[in-house]
């Protein structure tokens, strides 16, 4: 097999290390070849020790070999603890930090053969202090966020599959302006153990690669789902619909509906679904269901660190502060709501094709974009995943998302795989090439 | 006041300290003069350091006063992190283990006051392995558990109020064997932050305390909901039933029995509902639930650390990897179905009164005891508190469990102190004397 990180896959990998036609530690040497060389531009990582990782990558050449990631080299957000890196959760207060142990998450995926790269950059507490990541595809832009260096470490192909988390939008977003596929699975299928909390009942860890299998591979693996592995043959493809949601926030931009509409040429005469009365009022009760949840989850930082943190998570947690238990129950009440009304959103169908973000990534890195167009889906607790479409007018990346109702984890990933199929069969390449 | 700890509650301690009738050193010195008689025969603390805990309250008393928990001495069981000291989790594999912050509950009370005397006796990571912790009133019956240490140093008064947890019944169960009141919130209303997760959808922190209205006090500082707190005047009982469910497991025990018809004969007629056609199902589905959960939120634990733990944990992580995602779904289902038809539970009334154990805390320290009438309630996500119901046939605790539907945890706490003065009112002390 070629040892260009741009052409290999994590499923390619494993089946290779399995097979004994390559060693861990040559995958993982090509890998960290690439970060070699395009790290100091990209800054994806928080934590890196290519001495480490390459031990790693021996243990698991000197293991029992069977793994269905033997050998695939991990990004990991560091705001999921590990046992042998630091984890310092994107902020100066825990600089050092050991948290003792990994991650469920993390300790699953290496029991299936991973190699732990390092440990990705995330805004501050996955919240909205950016760190030093830049778009891989032009350093004036974001990658996006709050997992942004898994986002832009697979879209540079310095990893073959990561870990991100989403409260917001934190997975899908950065996905789709770094041109790969970012899935965040139904609320409570994917253990937590680990992860920093920041919001209870919204977190979601997240599984990233550089498409549409691999990211269900990972997936599969953590959650413990042979069935979200989707095999190399196409898969039928359930009855889709568009959803352009009329919302407050930014509008769509150019990039935006031109992912949409690549899409939707590709498909048989899909519908287009209106937006439901109740839609709009999902945005404001992920506000206030995030809000009180997260001036729990980060009580601490706020009453005895805030003097650590940046002056944008001082003033998140400021704002935080002010959220209401009674607020918090009427947005809980609206997800119910929302929850037993689905069929006005989805109608006849299985799939929704909706955008993750407005457009390509903005310029600046002062900000990791919206997520308007992500928080309510996470209100719901909907399967979702970013699929790559293509290029969009300035030559960045651009996506699409496929969304699916609560628990319909395995079709709505070989739904995706299928979109993305028709997609590369039509020459839209997920990325531009680095 | 009085410096003795059997006579006196959390809300006094916090409005003489605040008052400056008295020291938080000085209660804290009461208490630890009880804990010094005690402790030898009870074995309820996991780590206590009396010079570390005086400290605490020395800077109480230095500091700004007006919290709801001035000065109220607080156990805090050890699955819950600590900054300060140890948290073992209950097991030999994590002696001397530093998480480096406090759990949002523990931050939280601390912030309103509260003095941490050190951290309580918990089975092993809260599952089924015993700890040395014997029932205060009879050293030769267990405490109950997982929240065993935090029950009996409540019962024998030597902390006013107590953190517990729980995922199957080890709130409810213990503080009815130790004769103390133990709240179990709705699902998803307390932060979860730096407690160690057991089942992600079935752990909620207990507030425990020596009454009803001390319980309600702690879980209002905790869950930030301050129409929790219950007055001093007997508040107005809404609408009661009896419940006495047909189900799988242990009989109703004469003790079990004796707490319900004293509790009923203080009610005007109650009503006695009938068993829903679900109601036993809930059982297994609880325990698919738990099973997959405890699978994942332990496999760190399962796979890295089992020379290290009981047998009885090997044992119970080797049974729960056996669990499947088909049966986690199967009994979320389950749950769902069920919470969509609370009222053939319910009926008209708001509040069900019905056994939180068999009955009295059974012989023997090899188990806690058996949590067949707390799992289902647990997996609904109901809110339930333990009261206390006077003396049994063999001179041990008995109590009946009050439940009330999700989210109606205000209601709950004022029905239970409603009950709670009725039963003292009829003479029922809650606890034998020691």
């Amino acid at each position: 097999m070629t040892l260009d990180p741009r052409a290999m896959t994590a499923r390619g990998i494993a089946k290779a290390v399995n097979a004994g036609d390559v060693t861990a530690v040559a995958v993982t040497e090509a890998y960290l070849d690439r970060i070699n060389v395009l790290e100091a531009q990209v800054q994806a990582f928080a934590y890196l020790d290519p001495k480490r990782a390459l031990d790693e990558a021996a243990a698991v050449d000197a293991g029992a070999k069977g793994g269905l990631l033997s050998g695939v080299p991990l990004a990991v957000k560091d705001v999921i603890d590990s046992a042998d890196m630091p984890t310092a959760y994107g902020s100066d207060a825990y600089t050092g930090f050991r948290p003792g142990r990994d991650a469920t998450c993390m300790h699953l995926a290496r029991m299936a053969g991973a190699v732990a790269l390092g440990k990705t950059v995330t805004t501050e507490f996955a919240t909205m202090s950016p760190g030093p990541t830049r778009n891989p595809f032009n350093p004036g832009h974001t990658p996006g966020g709050s997992s942004s260096g898994s986002a832009a470490a697979l879209g540079a192909a310095m990893a073959s599959v990561g870990f991100g988390t989403q409260t917001s939008g934190s997975t899908i977003r950065p996905s789709g302006f770094c041109g790969v596929a970012g899935f965040k699975a139904s609320l409570n299928r994917i253990d937590r153990t680990g992860v920093k909390p920041l919001g209870e009942s919204l977190d979601v860890v997240g599984a990233m690669a550089r498409d549409v299998r691999d990211a269900a591979l990972l997936a599969a693996v953590i959650a413990r789902e042979p069935s979200w592995i989707v095999p190399e043959e196409t898969p039928d493809l359930p009855a889709v619909a568009l959803f352009l949601p009329e919302q407050e926030g930014p509008a769509l931009e150019a990039g935006g509906q031109m992912a949409i509409d690549r899409v939707a040429a590709l498909l048989a005469a899909p519908v287009a679904m209106a937006t439901p009365a109740w839609w709009d009022g999902l945005g404001p009760a992920q506000d206030a269901v995030f809000g009180w949840e997260a001036s729990a989850s980060l009580a601490v930082e706020r009453d005895l660190r805030a003097a650590d943190v940046t002056e944008i998570t001082r003033g998140f947690m400021a704002r935080q502060a002010l959220s209401t238990a009674e607020g918090h129950r009427a947005g809980c009440a609206a997800r119910d709501a929302a929850l037993a009304d689905l069929d006005s959103l989805f109608g006849a169908a299985e799939i929704l094709i909706t955008p993750p973000a407005s457009g390509e990534a903005p310029a600046g890195l002062g900000s990791t974009g919206n997520a308007a167009f992500n928080i309510r889906w996470t209100l719901l607790g909907t399967p979702s995943i970013t699929v790559p479409a293509g290029l969009g007018p300035t030559g960045l990346p651009v996506a699409v998302q496929v969304v699916a109702r609560p628990g319909q984890d395995a079709l709505l990933l070989h739904a995706a795989a299928a979109i993305e199929d028709a997609l590369r069969r039509a020459g839209h390449p997920a990325r531009p090439e680095i």
